[in-house]
Formats: structure tokens, sequence, C-alpha cells
């Protein structure tokens, strides 16, 4: 037995999306069944289904920012009821006992976590994503999407949230320094970057927005920001010299990392999220002077990502969208890849309803 | 006025020591004077003085390892009386009011501070190193060495001591990990590393020296290391994969960081306080998998100075040297960037008596 559900899948890399049935398992004892209101487009699902990140498993459905309603559970869930709001992001599963996951770190999981989707599950098949009808997931992996959040905009905040409240949390973007708020740069305004924006706002943080342009410049004041600056313009580089206490690297074009790093005050934190294809250039005396740090990020864990819910509906923060039905997905994907869409685009799954399975 | 001492002095990059006179200014109202018994040989004292970091101000005397004795103090000195004893590292001014010098961190100084030698001090002259009778040093850069510090013995701390224990401290290797303690490495078994090694031994970090061969793997173990393992064994980098919480790369060659950064557990940090002279490649893949972090570090404020030196006297931890008499620095220069001291070679300076002046 199963549960059936339409959803958006492409048979290739080249393919458009059709609509396909899907089939969900039955919910085990720990699952939860999700009726999806609302899926985020992420980059990465067009990197994924692309095959521009690897070998996708076609057919595929992707989508891993996904928020709904909890429409049944298994026997031994407790803390979810039907009814309930909820949200998955990019993980559906991980091994629960490790150091990482035990430290609530799901994300760097010692054994391998499951991804939501192109990812093997632990019965073997091929996880399925959030552009569908419904998902069922392990309850350990549910989110609660405060009320104060509609689905369509909490979506995106289940990977762009996380992926920006992570490093701005761990790298002290809320703490002040010798009594000041903190200064902050958000290196990129698309999808990521606008959310990154708004939650270092949030957390009382100085927000500068680096571009190669300031065409978003108002956009970016809207979200929060004190200011934009041009990254191309003349000498940038050398007039913003020790002005950051934090830069969040949200883009995934090369950049110069040394220059990055001479932005940076003293003990200042470069965090980078967006992954350049490339190796790139790095000196260390750029790090050993003022004793600086480059680091990585990658989503969050569970608790963490509930965490950031919480904070963002506190703080009136939701991602700033554009809803679709399903037929505009193909679309979407080409004005995301142009950099055209302000800032994230999110299917509304109501459209499934009367689409012709093909 | 001013105190005439001798010192060993450099005419140019590629001339041999000789001993000449030096004048020391006479102290002013917060300054000490200490006579100088021992001065360690530290690499940077070789880069700086054969021009090998930017041009050197010729004639020069290096040395910024210096244990001694406060021969007098001026005026407005509370904090130092004649008899005690004393070191001075790799500073010996700041400005004191900003953020950084507020902060502890008077090697970040926002105004630039003021390097042992070879820097313009705030009188304009340029400063004048360790190997020499006395030194004239602000009070607020000067270091209590404990009695349990030998001068010889102690006199490495102040550069090798402090450039290993403020990222160790910084980073946690004293901080157990799920209940067990952090999994250290140390990249290098030289002047820095082999005061790593011990260092992290005592915070009680389990440590594995990292080097080119297992030459020197009973110097390793007897310093505190668990294990040193050879990194250019087949399978190295395959076989301990994950494994360390933080390695401290205290080598001033390439690196393959990538490599390196996969020997790191999810959230681990590779802290570099060795200079390879070009840029290194670095995939950000290798930074966000797993949260991990590249850091920086530039020796130590002086108040962690102090911190590092109460902590190698209480845990019995002091550099291994070999005591050198002025004569022999020349050839004790060739040895050291041949690799054969091991692992600090420290100029007696009571050997200044008696030599006759160039």
């Amino acid at each position: 037995m199963s549960i059936t559900v339409k959803a958006l899948q492409k048979t290739g890399p080249d393919q458009p999306f059709r609509v396909a049935t899907l089939e969900r398992r039955d919910p085990r004892p720990d699952d939860v069944v999700i009726d999806i209101k609302a899926a985020g487009i992420c980059h990465s699902d067009i990197h994924t289904i692309r095959n521009e990140w690897g070998e996708a498993h076609f057919p595929l459905t992707v989508g891993h920012e996904i928020a709904g309603v909890v429409e049944a559970v298994g026997e031994e869930v407790t803390d979810w009821a039907v009814g309930d709001r909820v949200g998955v992001g990019c993980l559906v599963d991980s091994c629960g006992t490790c150091v990482e996951c035990r430290a609530g770190q799901e994300q760097n999981c010692l054994s391998g976590n499951v991804g939501t989707y192109n990812a093997p599950d632990v019965d073997g098949s091929i996880t399925q994503g959030g552009y569908a009808q419904k998902v069922v997931v392990n309850e350990r992996f549910v989110c609660r999407i405060p009320d104060q959040l509609d689905f369509d905009v909490a979506a995106p905040l289940l990977c762009a949230g996380i992926t920006t409240y992570a490093p701005l949390a761990r790298w002290g973007a809320a703490e002040p320094k010798d009594g000041s708020p903190k200064k902050v740069a958000v290196l990129g305004l698309g999808g990521l970057g606008h959310m990154g924006v708004q939650i270092a706002a949030a957390m009382g943080a100085e927000v500068t927005v680096l571009s190669r342009s300031r065409k978003k410049e108002q956009l970016a004041i809207d979200l929060g920001a004190q200011q934009m600056l041009a990254t191309t313009e003349d000498g940038f580089f050398a007039d913003h010299r020790g002005e950051f206490d934090l830069i969040l690297n949200t883009i995934s074009a090369d950049i110069p990392v040394d220059q990055y790093l001479r932005l940076l005050a003293p003990r200042g934190v470069l965090a980078v999220v967006g992954l350049p294809p490339e190796q790139q250039g790095l000196g260390f005396g750029s790090l050993i002077g003022g004793g600086k740090v480059l680091a990585g990020s990658n989503i969050g864990g569970i608790a963490e990502t509930q965490e950031m819910l919480d904070f963002c509906a506190e703080h009136g923060i939701a991602a700033q969208i554009e809803t679709i039905g399903i037929e505009e997905a193909d679309a979407a994907y080409e004005r995301v890849v142009a950099g055209e869409v302000f800032f994230r685009a999110v299917i509304d799954t109501s459209t499934f309803e009367g689409a012709e399975v093909a």
C-alpha cells in the first residue's frame, strides 16, 4: 500500500516538467503525512535536476522548501497532530545516534543523512521532493510553522532561511561588539541574501549589502540594510578596508578571497554558503594578520531550524516571494537563473488540482 | 642621554653577525629597563634580517623572545620592581585606546602596534630586538615569568608559546567534545609545533603530530603526543578522514588545504600560524560540508601571553632548547633553516661579557 499523489517531475536534465503520479510510502509508526500547501524553488533544485552537481536519478521530483498541514500521523507520533502547520527542509532522515545528530547537527550526520530529494533513503529508494501534493517524513525532521507565517512565505525559510540564520547566529551577528551593533555585510542579494539581510538586521546588526551594482539598493534598504555598496566601483576594496565584523557570502561565483578578508576588522569572519565551482586562491597571511576566520556553513540542524522559524515569526520576517502555479515552473527556472525573481518563486500546490497526469 | 649596551647586529642581509653597541633610550616614566638573560632565535628573526619578508632597516638587531630581570623602572611604573623576572615578546607598544587594544588584542591594534624589532617606534626610530644586553620597554608590554621557569626555556614562550597557545585556546582544545578529549593534530614539529604539542596535551587534548616523516616520533611522544603520522604515507588522507577536531598548522610551506580540511570532523577547525609564501588553493565546498573553519592566528595579546606563561609554569611546560653563545649565532641560523635544532636555539646573553665591539 502507498499514498498516490501528483508531483512535478522531470525525466531528464533537459526535459520540461510534467505532472506525474508519485507513490509516497504509507506512514511508518514514526512518520508524519503532510498535505503540502507551498513549495519554494531553490537554486539547488535547478543545479540538481540539470545534473550540474553530479548525476540526478530520473524520473525526479525536487523541492526542499516545503510547507503544509499534517494530514495523518503514525501510531507512535506524539509531537504532531492532524491539522498542525508544519514544514520540511533539506533533510528527511539521519542516524540519530552519532555525535553530530546528538548535538542537533543532523546536517553533519556521520552515517550520512538522507536529503529530501535525489538521495538514497534508508529503504534504498530515491527520495522525492516537495513539488508535490503530499510528503511522508519521519517526525524528527518536521518543524512547526508559527501561525504568524503564511505557508508560501514560510516555505523558503526551510532552506534559504536556515542557511543564512545558522552562520549569522554562530558568528555572533546578534552580539554587540564594544557596545555597538556588529557590522554585517551580505554579499549577494538573491534568495539567500534577502533572507540574510532581514535576519541580520533583526538580530540587531548594522547591515550592508554588497553586490556588483547598486541596482537593488531600494530593495536592500526595504529589507533592513543601512546601505548597499557596489563591489565593482573604483577603490571599493581600499575604501572599506577593515570595516566589517562579519561577511556572509551568498554568491556561487569566484570571489577575490584575500580582498574580502581585508574588508574584515580584526577577528572578523567571512562565512561562505555560496559554492563556486572552482578552487579559490587564498593567502594565509590574509587570515593570520588580524586573526581572521573563513568559515563554511551548510543549512542547519532541525532544532536550529525551529529556532529560526520562531525567530522569523517573532520579528515579522518572511521570504519575499512570487507565487506561481505548477504550469509556470519551467519559466520560473529560467527566471531564477537569469536573476529575475525577487526573491523566491514558490509553487502553490493547490494548482495540482485538476491537472492531467502526463 | 641613553643606555649603551652590546648587541648582535647585522649590517646587511648577507652579512654575518657582529657585536655592536646599541643605544637604548633612557626610561620614560612608564618604561621598564630589562637586563636580558636569554633571547630565543625565532625563524621570523631569520626571515626578517635576510630581507625575506620585505625590507629590513640595517644595521639591525633582531630577537623577540626575551627573558630577563628588571633593572630599573620609570617613575610612574607601579606594577614592576627591580629584580622582577620578566619577559618581552613580539610587541613593545600599541595605541592602548582602540577597540582591539581595549579587548586585550594589542597584536591587532588598529593604529598599528610597534613590533619589537625592525618597526618604526612612536618616536620615529627603528626598534631593535633582544639579541642584546638590555632592552627598554613600555610597562604594558612586559610579562611576568613565573619562578618555575628558567630564563632560557621561558624566552621562546614569548613568541612560539603564545603563537600556539592562542589558537589552541580560542578553538577549544581544552574543551571536551561529547565527553571525550578533543582530537588535536599539530602539523610540523619545529619551534612552534613542539610548543603546540605540549600545550595541547596539557589542555587535555589527544594530540597527534603530523609531519612528512616519522623521524621525530619519539620526540613527539616525549612531548605528550599520542602518536605521530607521516603525511606522505600511501592513503594517509583517506585513512584519517574526519578524524581531528582541530589541526594547528605550524609549517610555512604550501599545503593541500582541501585535503587537510577533509581530515577534520564536522565543525572542525584548521588553524594556521605558518605562512607559506604563495596563495593556496581552496574549494569552498571543503568548508561548507560539515561547517568547517579555516582560521588564522597571529601571536596573542599581552594578557593572554601572561595567561600562557602561567599555564606553562603550572603544567611544567617549557621550550626544549639548546643554549648558544653569541659567537654561535651565525651557525645556529644555518642549523635552524636546515631543521637541525630541536627545538629552539636560545642565546645566553652573558656571553656578551668580554666580547669586543666590532
